[in-house]
């Protein structure tokens, strides 16, 4: 069976967004300066679609939690927000256009059911509505044995962790302070953690744990 | 002029002390997991004047932040904890013993005056009550040149930091969760940092951060 993991930008504070976050602003007051070091990737830019960028101390990191995936999970804001039940007069399907940067089944936490959507590029969206434990049991299935990926929100991670179902996972610590906003680390009860590696890079240092079960 | 600088053990989830902390207990619950790294190192043990421990990835990281001090600052807790004033009858000398750690001048940040205390092994404790801008100026005339050590406990690092006197610190990130206790980065207002440098160790990882001025 695969691993179930996750990774996250985190400030030096703990926060994986800032204060006053919206519609307009999901990350907060300062958060884009936790995707700073990512976005100027080329690893990173190439699974979006975009040319250019750098290779440097974050690329083999980067590549290793892209590889190997075989479903994604996540909850219905990252899929693409809005407060209300799906509609047919709205056919909304998410803020990452036709072609999502996913490639791989993506099971999407709501309490709104919904067809599921196959998008280009092999990434379909499949909305589960009975709990986080149905749907990665469904991601488990659709991985047929790699890796699923819990993509966010953070308080979609943070109810995998505190559960234990999570094996490993990487936090990016960027030397940010953000103050306030969203944390990840907390409501979690008893979890034991190994550290696995520590990577230096520019602007950033990642550290990958492991849960101990 | 030397650095201001300062060390700091800190959980995943960003806490230097754990839950209930008290006199019996200065850690909190869980909080001496925050040490395991450390007190197993040779470099450490042989400043506490103790024999054997190992040499590892953390050896160099423990002996950069040892070297070129001059001199250290300190809060009352950390010299020898105690509500009361000072008293002739009961001369406390501190938890230090005899031969305290620090072989160089230490300023005490109290609200109660006391002549100061010359010890073994080249420690001198100067009590030091009109606040902590004051200690430190005393500190870096003291230390001739060398750097200034903040050594704790966490709240007179945090206010140090608020005032955006540090000028670099090495946190050492323990893969540990303390649920609840006592945060260093926090209430320090517009603070802006550069990653100098992380080091993957057994058990812990450092990271060095500066302060931009």
């Amino acid at each position: 069976m695969g691993k179930l993991r996750f990774q996250l930008s985190v400030s030096l504070d703990g926060f994986v967004a800032g204060p006053d976050q919206s519609e307009d602003n999901p990350l907060g007051v300062g958060g884009e300066g936790l995707h700073e070091w990512i976005i100027k990737l080329e690893a990173w830019r190439k699974q979006e679609g975009l040319e250019g960028g750098e290779v440097n101390a974050s690329t083999p990191v980067v590549e290793a939690v892209q590889s190997n995936i075989g479903a994604a999970l996540m909850g219905r804001n990252m899929f693409g927000g809005g407060p209300g039940p799906w509609s047919e007069d709205d056919p909304w399907n998410g803020w990452w256009g036709d072609n999502p940067p996913f490639h791989t089944p993506v099971f999407v936490l709501t309490h709104h059911p919904r067809e599921a959507l196959e998008m280009k590029g092999g990434t379909t969206f499949t909305f589960v509505t009975d709990g986080i434990e149905s749907a990665l049991e469904q991601a488990r299935q659709a991985a047929r044995g790699k890796d699923v990926l819990v993509g966010g929100g953070a308080e979609v991670v943070q109810q995998y962790l505190a559960t234990g179902l999570v094996d490993e996972f990487v936090l990016h610590v960027v030397p940010i302070l953000l103050g306030d906003g969203e944390r990840l680390l907390e409501n979690l009860g008893e979890l034991k953690l190994e550290q696995v590696r520590a990577n230096e890079a520019p602007g950033v240092t990642h550290i990958k744990y492991q849960v101990i079960k």
